[in-house]
């Protein structure tokens, strides 16, 4: 279906048989590699995402160094805000902290508009690079951060425990809640669609947080905005990955927003999970911090998680989020050509 | 079976018919209250643990002033390990920081012994002093964080997102793990069966931090340690209640810990979660965030866990975590007297 030379993610995410489960990881390209902490050394975490040579270079350093399926662009989930005039720092070990949080309509007003090709040209001049950096070796993941989880941001200024800023926001301020995700949908829609039109061959929607909701909230506030998201791409005819953390309490109305991968965490056994959303391929769900363990555990861990998938065809390897700093870059290698060995067909 | 004037929580924790649902809320004695904030401004939060006096006004001034059916010990969860010469310091809105975090056996083989009536006499004091204050009127909840919780503050040094360090201890050193766990648990039994021989009528298993796990973690390094500490309490006659947060996934795996009361959270519907642990009690589950919101929706998300509930008995009505401090009390108060209305027994 691609002239891609290892397309073993894209098959597993249509629920195509493939040679051998895919893996990829979450912040594959991240502080854990030596490469991407010499790039980073001289350049903060915007400049590298803002010059599509070292984006690429990072991004394309992780493929080779780890062996993974597919490589996923680099880029931060706060790009279309900077865009937007919100005043950010990413700071290390917190996250980003933004100087002018929306409290009001005036403040979503003030927010400047957004055009992809004007706004975040280097978004996609960096798919462009990877892409011709990867040379159709495996498939290039593009991604956005959903809406939730950017009005978060937005909201509370910093990273939250409870999300209280933004939950009373949600409840107490209905119109501003909705003119806030009408519009971040919005963004959304057109920056995954541009990253499609610039080459990516898959996208991920990171929900990351929307899993501190109930699944009345979640339904209620969050999903008709991912669901908008998801669909606007149906026609695009990439695979559509929904991902969130915590979510083991509200996979099936995350499933109601449509896509075509599910990607789920290690807080729930990922054949409950495939099963209550059903006609999906899955994605996940290994616990980051068992990389930080000694390797029995590791392989326990991963030979859980494939007897759960049972040789099922749909299962994309991931870890349940993204690579912890602290991690062995040779450990997570290992993992990687693990689950290649033990999943591979024998034909 | 008391002589509890108001003996409905008593009787929702085991499963038989109230006069109408029990409602009380973790952290109902707090910040968010101004009879608290008076004491708290003259003292700091361990000398009102460590005073009786002081630990009983906020207990009791929190019933009299929400109504609800049940006080809970106004304590800290740390006061333990405070009493084993663990350096703490209590950071408002951050949480328990750590002078000495345990990364070593050494660590561990330097924390003093612990008996209840040596090393936290005031807790038992303070038990008393509530007691008396109570009159009867309503049970006292007595609690104790559980050994992952309490081992993750210790291994952290201050409250984590990620409990790498945790983790890491846990999957790299077993027998680390194991000492500290059994360690853990050995006090966590004598403190909450100190806290029942001074008087407590049920007691709560604080487990706030292991929905961080996978279920299969939660089963091989935690289960073990809290089911020994609800067996260890089930010769006591008072109900014990399991608590966690974050907890979807394993809610399976917690159930067979024991206890008679499984306290969740509001990221699972009611009805499911007590469908997946059968034959306990259950408490919860409204999101406290709620309560910064309108009434209207307070209302809604009310009815929904009391129409999932469908009147069967065996249901505390709880938030699913403690109250924030931006809660009005009024508000607070206003959801006791609707829990209480909408479920009065026609008699």
């Amino acid at each position: 279906m691609t002239q891609l030379e290892n397309d073993s993610f894209l098959r597993a995410c249509w629920r195509k048989e493939a040679e051998f489960t895919p893996v990829w990881f979450m912040r594959q390209a991240g502080r854990y590699l030596e490469s991407y902490r010499r790039v980073r050394a001289k350049n903060d975490v915007l400049t590298i995402c803002k010059t599509p040579e070292l984006a690429a270079k990072v991004t394309v350093a992780a493929v080779d160094e780890l062996g993974v399926d597919a490589a996923i662009l680099f880029a931060d989930i706060m790009l279309p805000l900077d865009a937007m005039g919100v005043k950010l720092d990413l700071v290390d070990g917190t996250g980003p902290v933004i100087e002018n949080p929306v409290a009001a309509m005036e403040d979503l007003e003030k927010l400047k508009g957004f055009s992809p090709k004007d706004h975040v040209p280097y978004v996609l001049d960096s798919v462009g690079a990877v892409k011709q950096a990867l040379d159709e070796r495996v498939p290039l993941i593009g991604f956005s951060g959903a809406p939730f989880t950017l009005a978060s941001y937005l909201i509370e200024g910093s990273p939250s425990r409870d999300f209280a800023k933004t939950k009373t926001m949600m409840y107490s301020q209905p119109e501003l809640w909705m003119a806030l995700m009408s519009r971040l949908s919005r963004i959304v829609s057109s920056y995954l669609l541009a990253q499609v039109h610039a080459g990516v061959d898959a996208v991920q929607l990171f929900d990351s947080w929307s899993g501190c909701l109930s699944p009345t909230d979640y339904h209620e506030f969050v999903l008709p905005y991912n669901k908008e998201i998801l669909e606007s791409l149906s026609s695009s005819r990439v695979p559509r990955i929904n991902f969130g953390v915590g979510t083991a309490g509200i996979l099936r109305t995350m499933k109601e927003a449509g896509g075509d991968v599910i990607g789920v965490d290690w807080r729930v056994p990922i054949d409950e999970a495939w099963r209550q959303v059903g006609d999906m391929a899955i994605q996940g769900n290994l616990d980051p911090a068992t990389l930080l363990g000694h390797w029995p555990l590791v392989e326990a861990r991963t030979k859980e998680i494939l007897a759960r998938i049972g040789g099922r065809p749909g299962h994309v390897f991931n870890l349940g989020h993204g690579v912890l700093p602290e991690t062995s870059p040779e450990r997570a290698k290992e993992l990687v050509n693990f689950v290649h060995k033990a999943t591979q067909q024998r034909s």
